[in-house]
């Protein structure tokens, strides 16, 4: 029996889809569409990519999307001045910045530079620590994204046994805490643990986000757990064509778990869904006058 | 074999010790002690006990100590007003707000009015988000005790199985981050995981902090594993008296643990001095001008 592929194409569309009828009253009645604004320093062609992939869905829902490039060698202060104009811009209800930032850089001063109101990243240490506290603030995309993926094959998950593998702080760490909050028993594991199978051979739920292609394999997984990849690493095949592979060695674990997401296809998109929302919801605070109290635990989102 | 006992008694008296001196140049320097406020809404009988052994400890290594007792129906702007008054107080370095508040103020409105940067408890979302992505803020005191206590017995946990029970955002959620910080591999069990003892029968180090005496069985404990016991109960035995229990069935699983910490004596004098160690830390920072590891450009200050 193969896995449930859980689409996280399909479903991210239909996040988009839902939006746009609310972005389209916002339009009328604030005179502004919700704006997000991207900053890309530097030249990575991933990292283009990606900017261009959230302007261009941004867009796709009625959002206006303002991207701000700046040169690979900016100095802090110039980066922090443009994040100081931002918070200060009205039409702009949410700003990213895109990583990895250039090493001379402090991404720990940057991105707590965001007002944390306009943070929709939710990697400000003010929404990291109101996820940790189980706290209404803003959650980072992706883990929000996977637990919205668990959620379409297991919309109840009080109890499951969760092992996260990777413990980075934009994703393994608040997809622990997410997770926590919904209730389930979570382990974090990394480069540092001794035996990660003998945690995921238990899981209900294996979250994979370590960038190292194959790791997770179907001695890994216990029959019938969900598998969320959240990899992203582009390798090149005998032909010498690129492609985008996950950290889940895909073919084989498919066979053994209850569902997988594909990659692409899986997390990735719903990332991009899961920052809209946010920004949506950020929009809406701030034209409502409240604070981004976004329900990180909506069985909706 | 027992267990080698890991005294808390001793280890927080050496840690008061170890403070003494700066406490007294700081005297000679800022013509001033350092000084914790300690406000505590309400008269529970053991919130007081508390607050008056805090209060103590702090006196007996040179701080100054102030006590504000409001009455258990204050409103939330009487104590917002008080927090508000000790942020602005100069002569004040850190602030504490002895739990549980009565029921009918905000718990999480009033931790969050604190100043981060005088949030000795290190409860505030500000400081909970640092050390979530593992930057330098203030770290809640029970928790940090914990991991002085098992780096007594084991002083590099890097790679440490370790199983936190109980996920509150006090003691459970901030312990599970301070052992992931220090490389360990961390799973987080509470009221909702169907099974702990299949967590714990494989963890080097177990951190209880559930509050149900005698929770944590032998046949619960790999043989050799570090057992860090948090738990404050009171019970009363049969001749009527009462005495404090921890969450671990001690005469038992001492004779399978490596190591363990009694109660009472173990975990609870760490905390303390953990406090006072947060309030230096404050003091210091305040008096050197700069931040107590807590980013001064953060917006939400």
């Amino acid at each position: 029996m193969n896995a449930t592929i859980i689409d996280g194409r399909k479903e991210a569309a239909l996040l988009r889809e839902r939006l746009r009828p609310g972005i389209e009253t916002f339009l009328r009645e604030a005179g502004r569409a919700p704006g997000l604004a991207v900053v890309l320093v530097g030249n990575d062609p991933a990292s283009e990519i990606y900017v261009q992939t959230k302007a261009r869905h941004a867009r796709s829902v009625g959002m206006t999307s303002f991207e701000y490039r700046l040169e690979y060698s900016s100095g802090e202060d110039e980066v922090l001045a443009l994040v100081d104009r931002l918070n200060n811009d009205p039409m702009i209800d949410g700003i990213l910045v895109q990583l990895p930032l250039p090493s001379h850089l402090s991404k720990a001063r940057i991105l707590q530079r965001i007002n944390p109101q306009k943070d929709v990243d939710g990697f400000h240490p003010v929404n990291a620590g109101l996820l940790a506290v189980d706290e209404p603030g803003i959650v980072p995309c992706t883990p929000k994204g996977c637990l919205h993926l668990v959620r379409r094959v297991c919309p109840d998950v009080t109890g499951c046994d969760v092992v996260v593998i990777g413990s980075s702080t934009v994703v393994g760490r608040p997809a622990a805490q997410l997770f926590l909050n919904a209730r389930c028993s979570v382990a974090v594991t990394h480069i540092d643990t001794h035996d990660v199978p003998a945690y995921t051979r238990n899981a209900d739920i294996v979250v994979s986000a370590t960038g190292v292609p194959g790791l997770v394999k179907a001695s890994w997984i216990k029959p019938g757990a969900i598998v969320i990849d959240v990899g992203i690493t582009r390798i090149h095949g005998a032909d010498g064509k690129g492609r985008i592979v996950g950290d889940v060695d895909f073919d084989e674990v498919r066979k053994t778990a209850g569902a997988i997401t594909p990659v692409p296809g899986g997390v990735g998109p719903m990332t991009v869904a899961m920052l809209l929302e946010n920004t949506w919801a950020c929009a809406l605070a701030r034209h409502g006058g409240g604070a981004a109290n976004v329900p990180a635990d909506s069985p909706d989102q």
